[in-house]
C-alpha cells in the first residue's frame, strides 16, 4: 500500500507547535500538522458559569471554528448563517471534555478558561490538532496564573493530546490527511493522556462495521504517535515567552 | 459491588420493543429500556437532499428530541429556545450514521427515510435506546416499500443496535440507568451490527483517563448484551402489523 | 347525514384520561380522545416570571408541541426550524389562559406551574384534548403541593375542559376528528368551566360566515359534552397515585 | 355606570377611514378609531405560495406590527428581538382568515395580496381596527386589478369588519379603549360580514368564566356597531383616488 | 441639467417637521421631506446599558425601521425575517452616534433615551430625514425632563441635522429623491451641527471614484441646506405642546 | 505631540502584504499592519446572486470576522451568539462596495468572487487593512481566471486601498493603532483608488463635531499614505505564486 502522501502507515505528518503566537491571549499556540493549521488561544475569565458559582471550582470550555476558506471549497460562514453546525458543536464539546479530564478544577479556583480553536487552513485532522494545541495554550495560561499568584498549584495534572487513525485501502494508518480521510473506510480519533490513559475514543464505521482487531491496530498506532505529541507540547510550553523570556 | 438497581454487572434492564405503535408512520417502535421510553418513527419522503439528486441513491437521517419533562427536572423546550443544543445534534448525527452503516443506499433508491426519536421518559441510555428502536422502525418502513413494489430488494443489510457501558465504583457495568450514569467514572456507548462488527464507539473519561483493559472489559459486556437486542429487534419486526396482520 | 366515524352528531369519541403516566412530573395525564393522544405534564418551578416577583402571586403557563410524525404526513420539527409556528404559539397561549381562569393565583403562592402538552398522535382536536388533560395534571400537582404543606388551600377553584364543534355537511357536530375537521365549514373550540361558564370561544368561518343559530347549536352540543369531560377529569384525579396509592 | 371616555355603553369611538394614504401601495387605508391609528396597505404580488402553484387560485395574507412607541410605554422592536411574538402571529393569522372568508380566491387568479397592518398609535382595539381597514385596502387593490384587466370579476364578495366588546364594571360595552380594555372582565372580538354573518369570534374570560347571556349581549352590541363600519368602508372605497379621481 | 423634480441643484424638497405627533412618546416629530415621511419618537428609560451602570452618565441610542410597503415595491418585514438587515443596523448606528455628538451625557444623568425612527413612506433620504427629526424628538424629551426637575441643565448642547448630496448626470445636487438617488454616481450624507461643525460624513462612489473637488462642492451644498434645517428644528421644538401649550 | 508608538504624525506602521498565504483560495493575502493581522482570501463561485442571473454581469462581495481573541479582551464568537453584529455588517458592506468601485462586473462575467477578511490579531485599523489586502486577493483570483481562459480581460481596473486618519490630542495623524484609536477625537477611514480618486469616506466626530480644515488635513495625510499602499499591493500581486512561480 502507498499512502497518497508517501508516508509510512505509522508516520505522523510534520508537526510544529508554535507557542506565544498571539499578542493578546493569556496562552496561545499555532499548531501546524502538515497543511492543517489551527490557532489555539486561552482566555482567562474571572467569572464562572452560573452552575459553578460559589462552588470554589473553575471551568475549562472550548469553542471551535473554521475560516470559510480554510477548506478546499469555501464553506458558509457560521456567523452569517446564524448558527453553529452540529459538527462544530460536537468538536468543541470534545475539546472541552478532553481538557477537563486533566484539569484539577478546584486548583483552578473559581474562574474560567475559554479555549478558542480556529482553523486557519484545513487538510484533515483539525479536531485532533485542536486538542493538541489547546492543551499548550491552556497550560501556558495556567502558568501565567501561577506566576501572578492567582493560584497556588498547577491545575493541569497531565498532558492531553489527540491523533486520528483510520483504515485506508484496507490498512490501518496514522494521522490521516484530507485525501485519505475522505476515502477512509473507518475514521477514529483518539485522545490520550501522557500517563498512557485514554481520554476519549470516537470511532466510526459509517461505510461498514469494523472488528476489534482493527480497533486494536489503530490504538497501537495512536499510542505510538502520542509520545511525539507529548514531547512537542512540553517543548512548546518551554519556549513560550513566559518561560523562555 | 451492588448496583443501585440491584442488577448484576452484566445485566440489561427489562427491555421491550413495541412495533406498530404509531397510527401514521411508515414504521414505528416504542422502546422501553427500564424507565427510559423512546418513540421511534420512520417517515418516507420521496425527495432526497440536494447533494443526492440524480445520484440514484437514497438517504437515511435522524432527528432526536426530549419532551421537556421526560427528565427528572424540567428542561427548556428546544423549539421555544429557538435552537437544538449540541448534545441533541450530536446524538441525532450518531443515530443517522449508525443506521446508514447497515443501509444499502442504492437499494433504497432516490428517496429519504427520516427517523424521529423522541424521548417520552428518560432514565439514562436514551441515545442507545434510540438507535435500537430506530432500526426497527427503519426496517419496517423498508419492508413496506418492498411490499408496495417501490423497491426490489431490502436495503437494510444487517441489524444495528446500541448499548451503554461504564465504570461504576470501579467496576465495568452494562446498560447504565440515570443513577449510575450520573456517577460513572467512564461513559461509553457501543453501536454494533449483528455480524459482530463495531459501527461506532464513543468512550469518554471526563473524570479521569481509562486504560485499554477497561475498554476491553466494556466491549465484552456490550457484545454479550447485543445478542439480546438483536433478537428483540427481529421479534419486533415480526410482530408489526405489516408482518403479523 | 352520516359522520365518517359513524358517530351520532352529538357523540364524543371514546375518551380516556390516564393520570400518573409520567415518572418524573409533579402531575401528569395522558389524554386519549379517539386516535388523538396528548401527554400533559405539570412541573412546579419555585421561581415566578419577573413581572410577578414580590407580588405574592403565582403563575400558570403552558407549552404545546407536536411530535414530527404525530400527523398524517411528517411535519418539520420546530426545534430544528428554530422557531415555534404561529399555530403553536396560539394554542399554548390558549391553554395557559384557560387554566388561569380557574386558578386562584394568590393561593398558589409565588411559584409557577408549567404545563407541557405534547401531541404523541394527532387525529383532530389536539388543542381541546390538551386543555382537558392539562387541567388534570395541574390539579394533581396542586394536590401534591397541598399535601407537602407548601400551600394551605387548593388554588384550582373549578374544572376547565374543552371540546371542538363544527359544521360538517351542513350539520352541527360534536368533537370532530381529522376527517371531519379538514372538511368542516365552521370550526369552533369551546373552553368551559364545570359551573356552566364559558372560559373561551374561538369560532372561525374561514370558508364562509356563519349565523348566530349555528353558534347556538354548537354551544348546546359543547355544553352537553362538557359534563362527560368533567366527570372523567375528577375520576382521573382520584386514580392518580397521589390519591389512589 | 360611566365609561372612562364618557361614551354610552353602545357607542363607537369616533372612526375615520382614510383611503389612498400611501403613495406606493396598490390599496391603502389609515384607520383612526379614537386614538388608535393603524395604517393598512395592500400589495399585489404576482407569485403565490408554493402550495397554490398551478392551482388557478390566489391567496390573501396579512402581517401585523406595532411601532415600538405606539404604546403607553415603549415595547421592544420585534425586528431587533429577532422574532415576532405570539400575540403578533395570532393577530396576523386572524386578519388573514377574516379577509379570505369574503374573498373568491379563484376570481383573484394565481396571485397573492399581502396586507400590512402597522399600528402607528395604540389605544385599544388595534386588531379589530386592522381588520376593518385591511378590508378597504384589499378592496381597492382588487378594483385596481379589475381596472387594469388583470382579473375579470371582483373577488371580494362582501364587506368584513370587526369590533371589540367586553364587560366593564359588570356591563357589556362596545368598542373598548385601552383604559377599559385593561380593566375588562371579559374581552371579545367579533368579525362580521355585511350580510349579517359571523366570520370569527374570539371571546376570553381570563379573569373568570362568562355566561351565554353575556355572550348574546355582546353579540347584539357588535352587530349594531357593524352597520356603521360597513358604511364607512364603502365610503372610503368610493373616495379613494381610483374612484374619486 | 434638469432634475427629475424640476428643483434647482441647490434646492431642498418641501420640508415640514411636525412635533407632538405621538400621544404617548416623551418627544416626537413627524418629518416630511417631500414624499419621504419618517416618524421619530423619543422614549425615556430610567435604566442605562450595563456598561454605564454607576457611571453617572446617560446614553442616547436609536432604532430604525421601514414599514414593509413604505417603498415602491414591498420589502420583507424584518421582524418576520427574524433579523434586521445590514443597512438598517448601519443607519441606526449612524443616528445614535450623530445625536450623542451633541449630547452632554453627564447632564442627562444615568438614564437612556431611545429614539425610534420609523419610515412611513420612502422617497429617498430616509436616513438624513431620520436624524433631523430625531433631534427634535430628543430635544423635546430633554425639555420635558428639565421641566419635571429630573435634570438640572439641558443636555442637548447644539442642533444636529443631516442632508444628502450626490452627483446626478455630472452635477452636484442637494437632497436627492428616489429617482435621483437610484441614478446617482456619487452618494453622500452629511451630518452637521448648527455651529458649523461636521458630525459625520459618509460618501460613496460605488459606480466610480470621485475627486476632492466634488467632495467640496457637495459640502458647500450641504452647509447651505443645513441652515434651513436648523431653523425648522427650532421652530418644531417651539410649537410642541410642551412649549406651545 | 508624541504618538504612543513614537511614529511621526504622517508615518504608516510597518506594513507587509504576503500573497499566496492560503493553500486553497484562488487568491489570498495576509496583511500585517503593525500588530494588526488580517487574512484575506478570494473564492470564485460560478453562481451569481439571483438578482444578476442572466444579466451577463458578475458580483464581488465580502465577509468580515474577528477571531474571538484577536482583541485585547476576548469578544463573543458571532457564530455562537447566532448573529453578526452591526459593526461587522457595516464593515463587510464597506469592503464589498470599495472593491466593486474598481471592478468591471461585465468583464468578470456571470460569476461571483467572495472575499473573506478574517482578523487574526487586532490593533486598530482592521477595516482599512482588510480593504487593502482584499484587493490583492481579488486581483490574483482574477489573474487566475484570465490565465485559465475563463475571462478575456482583467476586470480589476484600478487599485483600491484604505487607511485611517484621526485627530489625536489635537493633531491630525495617519494610521491609528488601538492606543490612539480608542482616544481619538475624530475617526476617519478613507478608501482611495490609485488614480487619485476617492472611493469612500467615513468620518465620525462622535466626541465632538469637526471642521472642514480638519477633514482636509486628514485627506492630505491619507493621500500621501496611499502611494505606499498601492506600491505594496502591486508587489504582492507580482510575488504571488501565480506570477512568481
Amino acid at each position: 500500500m502507498t499512502r497518497p502522501s508517501g508516508r509510512a502507515y505509522d508516520a505522523l505528518r510534520s508537526i510544529t507547535l508554535e507557542s506565544g503566537f498571539s499578542l493578546h491571549a493569556e496562552g496561545s499556540c499555532l499548531v501546524r500538522c502538515g497543511n492543517t493549521h489551527v490557532l489555539c488561544t486561552a482566555s482567562v475569565d474571572e467569572r464562572v458559569p452560573s452552575f459553578l458559582r460559589n462552588s470554589g471550582k473553575g471551568w475549562v470550555t472550548a469553542e471551535y471554528g473554521m475560516l470559510p476558506r480554510s477548506t478546499h471549497t469555501r464553506s458558509d460562514r457560521e456567523a452569517a448563517r446564524g448558527k453553529q453546525g452540529g459538527r462544530t458543536l460536537e468538536i468543541q464539546r470534545l475539546i472541552g471534555r478532553s481538557l477537563r479530564a486533566v484539569t484539577d478544577l478546584k486548583a483552578l479556583g473559581e474562574r474560567q478558561i475559554k479555549i478558542d480553536c480556529d482553523v486557519i487552513q484545513a487538510d484533515g485532522g483539525t479536531r485532533t490538532a485542536s486538542i493538541t494545541g489547546a492543551w499548550v495554550a491552556l497550560k501556558i495560561a495556567c502558568e501565567k496564573l501561577l506566576l501572578a499568584g492567582a493560584i497556588t498549584r498547577q491545575p493541569i495534572i497531565d498532558n492531553v493530546a489527540a491523533i486520528s487513525c483510520g483504515v485506508y485501502k484496507g490498512n490501518s494508518v496514522l494521522d490521516l490527511d484530507y485525501d485519505e480521510d475522505s476515502n477512509a473506510e473507518i475514521d477514529a480519533n483518539f485522545v490520550m493522556s501522557a500517563d498512557g490513559g485514554l481520554v476519549e475514543i470516537q470511532a466510526t464505521g459509517e461505510e461498514k462495521p469494523f472488528s476489534r482487531d482493527v480497533l486494536n491496530a489503530m490504538l497501537d498506532l495512536a499510542e505510538a504517535g502520542g509520545a511525539t505529541l507529548f514531547a512537542l507540547q512540553d517543548q512548546a510550553v518551554q519556549t513560550d515567552p513566559i518561560n523562555a523570556g
